[in-house]
């Protein structure tokens, strides 16, 4: 493969400890965590033990103050600095980052509009009610089952990533009595900084039209009688920490819209996500209204060398929006100390979840922090690697990172950072059943997706004929809570 | 992170077209895989084309024939290399590679014993059926409720994996009236040639003690009352090819057996799996036969250096007996030409599956091969990049193979060896569900575990309240068939 994985951050393995591994640095934590009078960890006014308890571990927990703050934070951000220039930002949440019908909710309740990529996650939004025209579609193979479904719910844009879907659209829509609104999808061939996987617009990958091609691919719209072409996308990549590359990126589209604004209205120029969040604290990514400011910025002054109206414009931030607002609990079950060349130690903690709640560190060797979530300890600093119950070597929740050193089998630690790609990228390898989700407000935990049971997994085996014994008794109000 | 994905083989990006882009070669098919007359792809004497019309794509596709020989030539590889010495093999198929009710009853049926690493595996065995007493139970961090549960059921032996295990499973056991058979997991130190995700025995990672530790566990597990040590357990990794990793492992291994037999007896070497299949025609495994012979040489061979009786083997082969077996089948929807560098092209066909179906490319930088499978063309080749339809740039099926020029949106496109660890590993982002599993035997083809539905994705959300109109038609026989 072209694309290989690497670390973005240099790894702690070599660094030495902090110098309080019980502190919760607020960078990478949602903004209630803190520690009781006891030492434990509480989130959203509720103790992570209590959450263990009425949960079961492992559990995914989700902040719904934080992620409605951050969605109110990065819509003001923008519309702010839209503002400035006497245009409108309007923000859609995307949605592969997670989805569920109540974040659906959330966000839509805050004012943001909402992206989906495929026909559940669709169905997933129109379950929650949302209004389809808040609803952005996106995809490299939208195929015409979704595509109908799309223009039957009435979404308000569709982005166009294909000669082969355009195609496809203007024979779908030629008989519909209102054209649907659709942007192209451009590939602006700027390399964002981050890992190759996840820098969506060098040119050889498979997202969008080349800024050559996508000329040809407007005017073809524009001929579609029941297409109407509203503005160019593009999307640089994702967790991405400086202004430089959506900067170069927004130039490039700006010069294109300039040349398309020609022949006919182009009112809306959307400029994507990838806004990077703090993992650890190595992590430094550029606050969300200055990385607003750089981009609103330089499309104004872009607009103005050209000598075109300033488009309204629209962003797609994901895991800015929900990645802080999630802890993942996990309970240890073994420990085991390993020794490093010249005499170093590293501690083995392995946690009852693992690649299956959290694929990224596998993906992507993305990198994560942990804290001890029972208690706190003075015990000397061990450097541990948290790793999870699954038969495969790469299953790696924390690579390194530093615990006391008297974490033992029965604690509960706690994995910060974890709200997006998580949950969504989640698998049941090893037919390890998936965690509930917790949503915590005002107090309140409840239940926003129960928690998968073994008779679950089985389910759709053509020789299951009925309930096995349960091999893992759930825990008092999961899995079945929150099910009615 | 240490251990940084990296393809085992050179990518052919760069290297010319095959001579014919429309054979199948055999090394990476199953036995029955050709063409019809038409042209078409058969498998286990159906066409691909038929299997679309009544199952849908994608489609995981299990060839029930090949399961089962590939199931009987390791057995009988491994039983007549350990033959000529004097001595048995047990064959425990690795049920992590790919696991349901099915597939644990062929492999049982054709005499293999079963592995199972986790409460929901060994839920699927017990309603597989399985004689409890012919499955091993393995994992690094096995829950209390887990052991339990595999001692009521009486598992066959158990494979303890650090001390905290050995005095979870002393206590567990102690009021039991049958001691329980277990085995220690030694890491034997040997660095397999392959992916470090996938190599399990250098001392870095979680799995088993160091060759010191285990002789203080091999003391305090015959200290227990309620466990009977029968042998020692060694795995290497995964997906390896040649024999002198397993050779070197099986010295180590055999010293310590040696010296640990001078305490009590020690009639068990469970030497683990590992051994590689073809995914390319670039890759060239060492045939069972070969492999076997030569490991089980070796074990005589010590045996005899250290004058101990040689002892009775066991073996756990996943992959190998899996994954050839299984082609996965995609309708292509789009396709896009990329320009590289120099002026070479590479043409992007953009699937209706993707890496929630397959994460082994995205997870490992893992290559497959593809052919068309509704026709055969007589088109120059093109190099074609097979990418899924997710919202990711790491979406990529197959990362570089060759195509007919002409392959074109309703194409059906097969990729083979797809057996292990696709259907394993797959999840369910962006909302995409997953898809059916057919087995094909004697010419006929049956649902053996139905595809998912965009209601089956939303039954865990609380939010939900009922069905959601379907986004996606199934496919007449599909998902619904077989759940009886």
């Amino acid at each position: 493969m072209s694309a290989a994985p690497h670390s973005a951050s240099p790894s702690s393995a070599t660094s030495g400890a902090p110098a309080d591994v019980n502190e919760l640095v607020p960078a990478v934590w949602p903004s209630g965590a803190t520690r009781d009078e006891s030492g434990v960890l509480t989130l959203g006014g509720i103790s992570a033990t209590d959450l263990r308890a009425r949960f079961g571990t492992p559990l995914w927990v989700l902040d719904e103050d934080e992620v409605r703050a951050q969605a109110r934070r990065a819509r003001a951000a923008f519309t702010a600095a839209a503002a400035a220039h006497g245009v409108t930002a309007r923000i859609y949440y995307a949605g592969k980052a997670f989805l569920s019908i109540e974040v659906a909710r959330w966000v839509t309740e805050e004012g943001l509009s909402l992206d989906v990529c495929t026909g559940g996650e669709l169905a997933v939004a129109l379950a929650a009610g949302v209004d389809p025209a808040r609803l952005g579609f996106h995809g490299n193979n939208k195929s015409e089952l979704e595509l109908r479904a799309a223009l039957d719910a009435g979404v308000g844009t569709i982005v166009i990533d294909s000669f082969v879907e355009i195609a496809r659209l203007a024979e779908l829509t030629a008989a519909r009595p209102t054209p649907a609104r659709v942007m192209i999808r451009v590939n602006s061939g700027v390399h964002a900084e981050t890992h190759d996987f996840l820098a969506t617009a060098h040119e050889d990958q498979k997202f969008g039209f080349t800024l050559t091609d996508a000329v040809t691919a407007a005017a073809r719209v524009r001929e579609a009688p029941g297409l109407e072409l509203v503005g160019l996308h593009g999307h640089i990549g994702s967790q991405i920490f400086g202004t430089a590359g959506f900067v170069e990126s927004a130039a490039r589209l700006v010069d294109l819209h300039a040349a398309l604004s020609a022949d006919g209205p182009l009112p809306l120029l959307n400029l994507g996500g990838g806004f990077g969040i703090a993992y650890t604290v190595r992590d430094d990514p550029t606050p969300i209204e200055d990385l607003a400011r750089g981009i609103v910025d330089a499309v104004a002054a872009e607009s103005a060398a050209h000598g075109i109206p300033m488009p309204d414009l629209a962003f797609e931030p994901g895991r800015s929006i929900v990645g802080r607002a999630g802890v993942t609990l996990y309970s240890v079950g073994t420990t085991k100390p390993v020794t490093l060349d010249e005499g170093r130690a590293r501690l083995y903690v392995s946690v009852d979840g693992g690649m299956s709640d959290n694929a990224r560190p596998a993906l992507y060797g993305a990198e994560y922090s942990v804290r001890l979530a029972s208690r706190t300890s003075e015990a000397a600093p061990a450097l541990v690697r948290v790793v999870g119950k699954h038969c495969e070597s790469g299953d790696i929740v924390v690579d390194a990172d530093h615990l006391p050193g008297d974490v033992a089998p029965g604690d509960l630690l706690a994995v910060p950072a974890t709200g997006a790609y998580c949950f969504s990228l989640a698998s049941t390898y090893n037919y390890v059943p998936r965690p509930p989700v917790v949503a915590l407000r005002g107090g309140e935990a409840r239940v926003i997706v129960r928690g998968e049971t073994v008779d679950d997994l089985l389910s759709r085996d053509a020789g299951y004929t009925g309930p096995v014994r349960a091999l893992v008794t759930p825990a008092p109000e999961s899995p079945m809570e929150g099910t009615a």
